[in-house]
């Protein structure tokens, strides 16, 4: 038997940043996962932990990092925990580091923005993945589980039928989904959280105002907007499940539902995914 | 061996309604369960099932009147859900209705709000509970999982001690809760949409404005900001667990944490409830 | 405006013991949340936290009790937890324990019972209510989302039908539910983890010995067989959803579905609930 | 811009098979998702949706097939789901089949196995990914969230040291994981089932017997364990997050805890991979 392959750190790491910016306060909640690669295998195979970093001391090293170098766009930290790693142990190949967002808007208070009141929002959840060796680094930042609706414009008409199809054509349906994307980042833009925005927007915007005659051809229109948006990515994926709203029968009640009341579902789901890029 | 009660019903009768209102869509969902009581004994008791109402037409009868009577607000529809069940129906002798919301944020496009464009927003999720009776009706509105957040204005301090006392006091600390709240309509408002938005802002301001001394003090006082704010309200119960938020220790690296780095928690949780009545 | 009541404690306080019996380990874990009723008003409105025990302070009582009292069996902690407080602190009035546990099932190793390694199985989670005053104490145990599922001998049948109704009869269904019980014990039984096995074990042979004409009756006589087994409880209350399994209409191929293939489905739900007593 | 690659499928397509053997039912209930790749750039890129089999029309064909072919064993369903179709559409270039299990475990009635009552078990979730092009099929089987413990035989020793180090050498502590797996199968077994059955004891007698210097080693020879066991498989790969369960500090009421009371936590977790082959 051979150990064939072997990584291993700490996840659920989480940390919030009290940020002291202009006079006000800026949160930062994170949920931070860093896994190492490395001069590992005597752990596993040889009960030799000598070089193992205890995921106790990766935490540690989380923590401090943060306090170090954690400001109010969480890429450049994800970057500075890699290099961390990196250059501190030389028996270090590789370091993943991937991080979760607990999204903290500024509350208004008296109809002005105040500087230490916020509220949780779920409008989707920002992640990261850095991927860093000696050589190379490579930052994706996206979202997930962005939940969108559109009640009208949206079709599915003229696929493929044989002896398995029981679905009729519509050119008028609701389409709704819980986006999850990343894109890659070719190299550093002069803001993440300005270019994740963007990139959230145009997509938010090619759902919006473009008519669907699927949820792949959203989806692509949606990857390429988002491209447009932001020339420092290279690709972007999506996977949108649909959620599909199924019109209520309501004939056996002398009534017609034209298009009116639905049924939410959760299963099954379509499941669509395409990778976008220049 | 006796039946001591009983009651039966439906849950998660899922709508989803799409409202045309002055030209643009208004989207409706809701989560519903409806309860029954009534003379149901002799289907527990001797297997006679003659009087039960099917939790299939349930659901159906939910359907219909969402297809006729569900607008913009719930509780309407609620109401009018327990009418239908007791006037139609004499052997019900009473109706509670649930409802939990999924709202649905309408999206700006190109600087416009969009007539059929919306995003899943989380802050908070509207819930209603609806008693009704042939002689009388009650409706409690209320909100769950509303997480808010204060950086600064929160201590706790000069509380009881004795020996399994180990917290120190403290006159600065981070308040997180999830705060879940519900309120008694003593009499319809004009616009329960209106009337619980009204609620909800002045529990928010109360929170960010107010000193916190214990998460009981700041309790109280969204209560009484509450029942200020709406006069139909005769009584409001809050429950706000402290999400602690925990001062990360950094001396052993020879860093003062000065409240900057903090790890958010989820378990154990301060438990704080409170009632507030006129 | 007026306080009408209030409590607080501390919720989510995990604890495992590592008991040592017989030469073996006996694995201990619970999620306990402590609820605090008595003299507690002046924190709420004015400011004064002088009479309350922190709920940091609740923590490390549950831990000291649990350090010095927590056995195999559940109930003889939560008692002993709430008298403590009810002895130690005149100024509280009345204390709410509740816990949830994690059951750790032992593991066979070559074919013998293992006296230090266990597997979490997910067959219903046991948990307990006391609430206890001065004068009077009050256990509750149940088991919740304990999941079962009878494949023949369920029917449903010669229900109310009126025009809202479209289910049909039938003599043959799946029943599928996730039970949630308790039971109010009048007395100690000689052994509280005997008696819950014995109440559950009941219900199952109930569930899956009779005939089920309705959820309604296979509740009610689960909680007659409940009553029969445990001669200490007083009462037992049952919630059974309906966890609906649809048959699949495959017409549309050129096939006949038996009752061989169905559609798993959680929403809507049936919901049943009845309380039995003496 | 260009689509640099797609899939799409139904997920959450849930069935339920109530199979008669030896004059008793079994019960066999999986969660599918099944994923295409092929011929389907166009209704990305084109809006042209003719070679689109629809998720609608791919959920009648798992259930059509789960109908006619389903059976106690979850892989040679996936399979067979898979071979339809590619055997019958040319423009499907691959078809990935995942399932996840809700397992049924028999009742006993009356002292004997019930060939028609169950009860759903927590210990793990079967699960199976299998991918299939015309030229090639893999199959691989897995377990998800079988969570142990062990309270007893697990150190922690030795390991790197630096400034950044704050965890003691321990050689007694929990161990306690949520162990997810899966295995590739090289040539099918004669039954999955029983050779699912023996990987997964082998792995629990390995975590169980033998002494633990760390989570890696202990993952290693669980993997060594697991090929030893069935010569179908080729590889084996094993995530183990740490649970933590860490002493609770009763000093400051003067008890000391010798190691019998602990708090479970859930963040943050060791993170422990590996891939073990022959």
């Amino acid at each position: 038997m051979k150990l064939q392959s072997n990584r291993y750190g700490k996840a659920r790491v989480r940390v919030f940043k009290k940020i002291l910016q202009d006079g006000v306060h800026v949160p930062k909640e994170l949920d931070v996962k860093t896994i190492l690669e490395g001069d590992f295998a005597d752990s596993y195979t040889k009960d030799d932990n000598r070089n193992v970093i205890a995921t106790d001391s990766i935490k540690n090293t989380t923590n401090l990092v943060a306090y170090k170098q954690l400001g109010a766009e969480t890429e450049p930290f994800a970057i500075a925990l890699c290099q961390h790693f990196l250059s501190k142990y030389s028996h270090v190949a590789s370091v993943t580091v991937e991080t979760l967002e607990r999204v903290w808007e500024r509350q208004t208070v008296n109809g002005k923005p105040s500087g230490t009141n916020f509220v949780a929002t779920g409008k989707g959840i920002p992640w990261t993945r850095t991927v860093a060796t000696a050589q190379s680094i490579r930052t994706i930042s996206g979202v997930k589980e962005l939940v969108v609706l559109k009640t009208s414009g949206s079709a599915w008409e003229n696929f493929f039928r044989d002896e398995l199809t029981t679905l009729a054509d519509t050119n008028d349906r609701l389409l709704a989904t819980s986006l999850t994307a990343w894109w890659v980042y070719e190299k550093a833009p002069a803001s993440y959280a300005a270019a994740n925005a963007s990139i959230i927007q145009a997509m938010l915007e090619a759902f919006s105002t473009l008519f669907s005659p699927s949820v792949q051809a959203t989806e692509y229109h949606m990857g390429e907007a988002a491209l447009k948006a932001c020339p420092e990515i290279s690709e972007i994926s999506l996977t949108m499940p649909n959620l599909h709203y199924l019109l209520i029968d309501l004939a056996p009640f002398k009534v017609k539902n034209d298009k009116e009341l639905f049924v939410p579902t959760d299963a099954p789901q379509g499941w669509i995914e395409a990778t976008v890029s220049r």
